[in-house]
Formats: C-alpha cells, sequence, structure tokens
C-alpha cells in the first residue's frame, strides 16, 4: 500500500474538483453579468475535458486568458476556505458510511433469518388483543 | 460562492476516490492471493459504477460480502493515512500549477512578440563559439 502515491493521487484529484467547481461558481456569476460568455464557457466546459483541471485550464488560457485566469484565482480561493475541513470530514464521513454499510448489512441478514428462526411468524400477532385491550 | 456547499460536496468526492484506491490496493492484494477472484473484482468494478463509491459497495455487499468490507477497512486506513496531508499538499498544488499556467502564458506571449522587437534571430547566436572556447 503506496500511502505517498495514493496522497499524491488523491491530491491530484482534488485539485481538478476544485478547478470544476471554481467554473460553476464563474458561470454563475456570468450568468448574471454576461450571459453569452456564460453559454460560452458551459459549451466549453461540457466535452468531458474539465476531468483533468491542468489541460482545462491551459486549453482554455489559449481560447480566453482573463476567463482561464479568473477561474484560477477562484479555484486558489475554495482551496484556502475548504481545504482545512477537509481531513476531518473526509475521516468522519468514511467512518460513517461504513458504519451505515454494516448496519444496512445486519439488519437484512436479520431479516432474512427470522422467517427461519420462526416458521410460523402468525403466531408472534398473540400480542395484538393486548394491545387493544389497553385501548379500552 | 457556498463554501459549505463545496467542502461538502469534495468531501463525498473524496471518499469515493479513496473506496476506489481501496478496490485498487484489495486487486492487487488479491492477484497475488487469489488471482480468480482479482478478475471478479475487476470485472464488477470496471462498468464505471464505481463513481459513487456507497451505491459500489451497497451492490458488493450483496455479492460479496466479505470482499466489501474488507474494501471498507482499506479505505478507512488510507482516509486515516492520507487525509492529514491533503491541505498542505492541495493548496500547494493549486498554487503551484497556477504559477505554472502563468509562467507558460507569459513565455508564449513573449516568443510571440520576440520575433516582432527582433526580426533576425540568428544573430542571438553570438554566444555559441564562446561556449565551444570554453571546452578547449
Amino acid at each position: 500500500m503506496d500511502i505517498k502515491k495514493v496522497a499524491k493521487d488523491t491530491t491530484k484529484v482534488l485539485s481538478s474538483y476544485l478547478t470544476y467547481q471554481a467554473v460553476q461558481v464563474v458561470a454563475s456569476q456570468l450568468r448574471e453579468t454576461n450571459p453569452g460568455l456564460a453559454i460560452w464557457l458551459s459549451g466549453f466546459s461540457s466535452s468531458g475535458k474539465i476531468q483533468d483541471g491542468e489541460a482545462y485550464l491551459q486549453e482554455m488560457l489559449q481560447e480566453n486568458q482573463e476567463l482561464a485566469f479568473r477561474i484560477m484565482t477562484v479555484r486558489e480561493h475554495l482551496a484556502q476556505e475548504v481545504v482545512e475541513y477537509l481531513p476531518e470530514m473526509v475521516l468522519a464521513r468514511v467512518q460513517q458510511e461504513n458504519m451505515a454499510h454494516q448496519r444496512r448489512y445486519l439488519e437484512r441478514m436479520t431479516q432474512l433469518n427470522v422467517p427461519q428462526a420462526s416458521p410460523h411468524p402468525e403466531l408472534t400477532t398473540d400480542s395484538e388483543p393486548q394491545a387493544d385491550d389497553t385501548g379500552v
């Protein structure tokens, strides 16, 4: 398990994801201030090339350098605001989701086993008259 | 700019990415210990469903719960080992890549302008004989 490589690859993925989020922020701002450019940005970003943030920005710099620099500024701002919360949030989420998967799995196993343990589930309805009694 | 939402979405993406990395680790271990299962895991994981880590694990739990729990254990371990380094690494990467884009952009602008400023680039080769002199 090469932790260093995983950390490096994860950093790359995160950096690309923040570029994608920065594009969303800039696109949302442009829809208010320059709808034509917003449509152009949306078209430029839709062909899947945003999967690689650096290649995307490289290409954007040749098409519209002002917009490219704006996206870079926003992604750096996003990184500054967001990254410090990530360690706690990611670890908590992974642990919570693992527990949720385990709980759901155990619940399913229990439900599957109940009919086997009690082949006559109709016998368990004995308690219903008692419930009626308390209502009287 | 909804920083809280960006942090939450980023956490989800990271959690799914660590699930993907955990599958790579387990697949690599299985290639040594149980090649048949490694091939099955590779097939199960190849249809793009690993994009959503939780849906992937949910489905895996129904196919092979032992493997699902193993992947969960590995991804929690990866999270514990990796997340603490991410804030510094991600911020550094974004800043470095931004600077690299700016430098490349300025270099390209300069190269585009050089032929206009100096229409005879062959004059700049004067320094080559001096390099030979030092070699004697």
